[in-house]
């Protein structure tokens, strides 16, 4: 992301300390979980959720040897906690963490995306009423064609936002879905109730069924409607531009 | 289209007879509205609708002149008719037969998609539930790793196709909208009960707002619901094919 | 391709007919290389090479049992030669039939394209010269910015069309390459001299090692090239149409 | 970029304090040539020959202000050299800085792609002679075909990374280009000798004929170069992965 084109929100939710608050989140619902199964003793998850913390610095520092992000966030959330910290990360897989941390991002991005884009539908709907009856010119390939009013040229943009709008809104669902069921996703390793537990409570839905990850069509079909309603955009601003132009200065 | 890796189904969806035919259909359609509304003498709808054709031949005979498709079924068709055939495309802009057509192919389309993906996703289904119980094993990058069982692995994409036919059933009903709203879509010269009356017909829903053509992010979206329902082929292809190695022989 | 947008000559270079044509005359030239090693009796290259056809119809009927391309074609050959038909395609693979012919095609293909760009380099370079005095204004997002030279701006385009012809005679070279090496590409059962033989009668230089097909970065830098002359074009017309536009007419 | 998937030798290529340096040196370079022009006095161009620099903290300090990265970078560095800091950038535009400075990007980033793929080369090579004899398998779809020798395959790879160092030397020339032409390019307020010196000293050539910006056909041709290569290594990269499948163990 470069800085000076997104939005302090935006790289927020895609910061590494969002991504390892959540990874954090998830691993101590996880022994929650194991706790309530009678996995782990309850001074233990005392410890676990009194002190667990991953440092963005510490966590890089660790990095820089293991070569591997998960492992080096593991070794610093448990080495915050002290002896207790063994059951971090107990049963899971590294794509329990990467994926459901990633549906919280995409989650909050989507948030984000669909609040902004409400706020311009609303406007574009209201400027289209407005200038229901102000005519103006309609062209092909640049070239004067037919009469119109602006109004109807907004109007086009107000429904196909709302379309993406619509998208945007499913492409949410389907990718705010978690995954804590260990390595190759047999649950061999870790009992369901604890993917139910760490779901629940973050919102998700757990996933039905999952290989080492989440399905990728989730996320294609996100990415998806995020490339539609950016072509619904780049057009309305390339539309804005040409109407700006020093010979034609109708906007 | 290669004729070689197409059905003869989805061909005929796209062939030119197709495309004409659902050309001729809106023309007559439109010609009843008009004549419902007191445009067209009822003897010469009754003409148009006994008479017009436009076969393929003469059509492409034509446009190797006017170098316009629309404009040279437009003369096929009148001509077919005779003097009532003046009427064919009264008001109308060639986006509104180009764009309706394509409609109904997509339609089409999609419902041959969705009967093949609906017969394999049953097909899945039930192999999955066969193999519940049968042991086999996961690899990572192609190197054993944990056990697992062969019906998980068909869930996974049993699970992963029914989304997949979910966004095709949606990518249907967004691509389903017809347009006869005349040149830039202002119905400057046409009644919007024509386009009322063909869209009811045909069933398709009339697009709310449109400049000269439908908009193009309801054919983005039905290309993305396409092209994911295609990688998920592809991935359980490549899948089958790598299970059926000779050194694997596990299909 | 789409007939209303091809140049017929374009067309000619990938038809069935021409395909096919090419096929032939490979395997022609192959038995010819298998006769001077004594392996095809005189009498056999005769006949070939005097009775050898591939009709575009018998092989699109014998494809339609077979559903293979190439062995249609060898049948279709086959049985137009007679008896000494039964040394069409010794000793070689598909792909040996299926690359050297494409490599023909494309090298067609960036001859004609080469012409056309030639063309106009010229006469972008005549204007360029013709307007190098005539002043007018340079735009940044459509707004007026600075004075400029209309010869200016074509001796830009200019420049960048020779790079773009450069690139295009590189591709060219560079698909310019046969094979006649047989299955997977090791010379099992075709001598080397049958590739060599082939490979200067064509005019192509042979792929120096191949595995059952020729290398596909060759076709990657051919698109490649063709791409970026396409740019180059589509920059060229956007600006030519802006120029156009009806608040503008400076061209 | 990943930090954990870059080499640090590229980061750098590709860091801030690289790009602010280039940018200085430019600078520099343009005071030197408008200073023998005579524009400049030299105790000025002494004094930012001395003290001219442009530190990345305090350019991302005036950025925050002025939302222009390049007017930021200026005024950085024209208050690090104090009153004759008003030379910096003398009849330059952005595009002058931002295109010559990625020029130099480029190459340094080619430099080292071409030493890794020169090293991978000969290695591939010299194992291509030493396995000249030694028989494997080879597959088609994953099924054994026919006999060929492991050697044969590492020749393929080496002939194909060849072409892979000929089309990046050649991207290398193509993005080697600077640009001191100030606004749209046509040297309205800087004399073409600024260029002139500014591309000698950077060992890079004068681009021709430029609007406000290099032609953006150079940087596609380096992209594809970067690109078909990247093909070549991720096709050598899966053969590997299934030769080094549990089942297959043939590396």
């Amino acid at each position: 992301v470069i800085p000076r084109y997104t939005l302090p929100e935006m790289a927020a939710v895609w910061s590494d300390e969002s991504r390892l608050r959540h990874w954090l989140r998830i691993e101590i619902l996880a022994c929650e979980a194991w706790s309530r199964l009678g996995r782990i003793p309850s001074e233990d998850l005392d410890a676990i959720r009194s002190k667990a913390t991953a440092m963005v610095d510490r966590v890089a520092e660790l990095e820089a040897t293991t070569n591997h992000d998960v492992a080096a966030f593991v070794q610093a959330a448990a080495e915050s906690v002290g002896p207790a910290g063994r059951w971090i990360h107990f049963g899971m897989t590294s794509s329990d963490l990467l994926d459901t941390g990633l549906a919280i991002q995409l989650r909050g991005a989507a948030d984000l995306l669909l609040a902004k884009l409400e706020r311009l539908l609303a406007v574009v709907r209201d400027r289209a009423l407005e200038h229901r009856e102000t005519l103006c010119v309609a062209r092909t390939h640049g070239v004067h064609a037919e009469p119109t009013r602006f109004g109807h040229k907004l109007a086009v943009w107000a429904f196909e936002l709302a379309r993406d709008r619509d998208r945007l809104r499913r492409a949410r669902e389907v990718v705010s879905v978690g995954k804590v069921s260990g390595v190759v996703g047999t649950y061999a390793a870790v009992d369901p109730f604890v993917e139910e537990h760490v779901c629940r409570e973050l919102d998700l839905a757990p996933a039905e069924a999952t290989t080492q990850v989440i399905q990728r069509d989730r996320h294609a079909e996100f990415m998806s409607a995020v490339a539609i309603t950016a072509a619904t955009l780049e057009k309305i601003a390339i539309e804005i531009r040409h109407l700006a132009r020093t010979e034609v200065r109708e906007v």
